[in-house]
């Protein structure tokens, strides 16, 4: 499939790696290409210059954001969770309309200091903003509780652990789940809890979520949900 | 111990109902002993009206807020958390003072429909409210990211599975680890993710609770933190 791949920081280069990896055709969107490929510096977490990291994964195309959006079929939005809806707008609804956009992305916003909080919260989530925003765009909330190594490999973390998915559209909801499958996701590891307002759910894990990372000094863990059946 | 519990819901019951199976002398503290008494109607989820419940657990002695906090050397915070600022003004700060307070309780608010928001939430918590209300009284939020069978019977969920606790004072919080414990907590299943403030992220767990219980249809699961050792 032809997938467009929002943000070209961590969380997009490893689900872009991924993607291209089954044997997708990708692209990565990013504001200023010229910009982003000519980039020297890493992230806080060691990775390369994003030139750098492109270098070893060249089947991955690089375009503008409205340059991705009109190539992908499907869509993923890696980008920060503050910044989401503006990179939407820039994308162009023209060529989002229709499609599915896989939302892994969190509204942290780290203006108070650490840890973040959230921005939109409770009342509303970023899944919702970006739907109320592109009502013709499917989107689909889904990842967004687990770091993004985790994202494109479960087995990082061992047993049996959780995912959510939630979104307004059964059949987009099919597609995500056929793809986080493909990412080595069981099927019944993956809960959906309903329509894209569900978002509000998932997105407030992130302030737990963020507790435990600076806890346990790595984001290697997941959430399981323990019951009986 | 002498322990005092505020709130006669089905969280109240089902926390002084354990301690007192545990030879704890337990005072279940209430705005107005006569009426609560006097109480005809049960609860939407088949509870017993309170005298109904309380002739059944006869050694439980019943007071008024301020009655029940001199009482107890350790009090629980088992009232609807949009109550709770007032329920412990009313319990009167001169018997709070250089207590233990443990806060099971969340700051749902109905107001705005079904599911439930937080109030506070975000960038403060009810557990930080507290704290604050009451500088003297040492706050330990625990167990409220269980349903109260849960939080007395952690074997109803199969295999290990967590609970958070957070505060400011360690003594307190050592002390309330051993209570916990002693409802059938293993200590390696408790975690203990730091001050008052991140009472933020354990009441934030919330809104994604209830949307697994609307789903499962069954309050009877718990999460477990999954990683690598």
């Amino acid at each position: 499939m032809k997938i467009a791949v929002f943000g070209t920081g961590v969380v997009g280069r490893n689900i872009a790696q991924k993607l291209g990896s089954l044997g997708h055709n990708v692209i990565i969107g990013t504001r200023d290409v010229a910009k982003t490929m000519a980039s020297t510096t890493g992230d806080a977490f060691g990775s390369p210059p994003f030139g750098e990291w492109h270098h070893q994964n060249e089947t991955i195309q690089v375009g503008s954001f409205t340059q991705a959006a009109a190539f992908g079929e499907l869509l993923f939005n890696c980008t920060l969770g503050m910044a989401s809806l503006e990179v939407l707008r820039q994308a162009g609804s023209e060529n989002l309309n229709g499609k599915i956009l896989v939302d892994v992305a969190n509204p942290l916003d780290f203006s108070q200091g650490m840890p973040p909080t959230l921005n939109p919260v409770n009342t509303d989530s970023l899944g919702e903003s970006i739907q109320r925003a592109f009502p013709e765009l499917k989107v689909v909330k889904a990842l967004n509780t687990v770091n993004c190594f985790v994202m494109v490999n479960p087995s990082l973390v061992p047993g049996d652990h959780n995912v959510f998915i939630c979104g307004n559209d059964q059949n987009a909801k099919e597609t995500t789940v056929a793809l986080i499958k493909s990412f080595g996701w069981k099927g019944e590891n993956i809960i959906d809890i309903g329509d894209i307002s569900n978002a509000r759910g998932t997105e407030q894990l992130l302030p737990l979520w963020i507790r435990l990372f600076i806890k346990f000094q790595s984001p290697i863990f997941n959430f399981h949900i323990s019951r009986a059946q």
